[in-house]
């Protein structure tokens, strides 16, 4: 089988933008709320740790798929964390406590190195490179599964510039904010490159499946 | 985590038929076409392989789903094969060859006792019982997977009817056939036990996604 490079479960809202400004601690989004923007995971079955209060539908399969197959995560430092320029300590270990959603090695992009850790199932590295370097490093890191590109915005846009995703799901809230990061003016842009297919669920997102040409 | 019931990636006609008439050893599904019937899952890339060739889009998740935490599969005789009333021999192994696609145990509900056999990674068993009590061998061999109740129609409709499943997703294929073995008049029949999600996909195919109120 073949190792792709796959987005998964990103979340924007209909005008593009996949976080707020102004991240801080407590706000990993900025003045986005991710209550609002990420609604549609929290209410899948998946999410819910398979509660019968999730849904089962279509938001359903695409959550289960988040993790699966799945061998390392690449991210931005902005995504890691609210941390700029050098690193003051190596106390903040991430949004997510002790144990990290990820269960496989992160390799964060940074300009400003740090050792690795490790929290739990999660290992994080910390790269100086070029999106084609770090890749080459996550692939050998995934073995035999494939890589994600788990975020935030200018992440994917950096990876989406070099060519480098084979497929990407990004899942569209029916709400506009007026300022952040901006994945894209409107997703046609990609179609010269990829494949595009819209599928609309109960939840009020609209799904949307990228795949290369 | 729960263990679950399901039935997955069940493909039906807009009439509700899921196989035709006159089965025979060359015609599994007897006068309907599973080439016509399940054209959606072989354009996939993963029925492909992962061709390049191949969907990625809403289908494709679907069908990566098929087999995932699936531990043991319930199927009726006539899915298993077109022989009826006493096994003449102990010849016919099933449609699939020596490396069937199921890489769990296998129970096949049948009147008409026969031993158990092993073809690479699939093991089918035969299983005089009801609904209720193949389940509960099913379950226990599945571990701490869930089970798939794979057809064809009438044991779906016999798990259906006995209140065993948890989950359900048939697609729903554009077109009619006159004759052949009907899920159901409509899905809506089905609406006073299970929630109902209804995604069309660009392959022509509405996904109906069902599980328990």
């Amino acid at each position: 089988m073949t190792q792709r490079v796959r987005v998964q479960c990103f979340t924007v809202t209909s005008n593009g933008i996949g976080a707020g400004e102004d991240q801080d601690h407590e706000r990993p989004f900025g003045h986005v709320d991710p209550k609002d923007l990420m609604a549609w995971r929290f209410a899948t079955g998946t999410w819910m740790n398979h509660s019968d209060a999730g849904t089962r539908g279509i938001d359903d399969y695409i959550e289960r798929d988040y993790a699966r197959g799945i061998g390392a995560e690449i991210m931005g430092r902005n995504k890691f964390g609210p941390i700029r320029g050098e690193w003051p300590d190596h106390e903040w270990q991430g949004w997510w406590g002790d144990e990290p959603p990820f269960h496989t090695p992160v390799f964060v992009l940074t300009h400003y190195p740090r050792p690795s850790f490790t929290l739990a199932d999660t290992t994080f590295h910390f790269l100086q490179a070029s999106p084609h370097d770090a890749l080459e490093q996550a692939k050998t890191a995934a073995g035999d599964n494939d890589v994600r590109i788990g975020g935030g915005v200018t992440t994917v846009r950096a990876f989406l510039d070099a060519g480098l995703v084979d497929e990407m799901h990004v899942a569209v809230a029916p709400y506009e904010v007026s300022r952040g990061l901006q994945l894209w003016t409107h997703p046609d842009e990609l179609t010269d490159r990829f494949h595009l297919e819209r599928v609309p669920s109960s939840s009020g997102i609209v799904h949307h499946f990228f795949w290369r040409r």
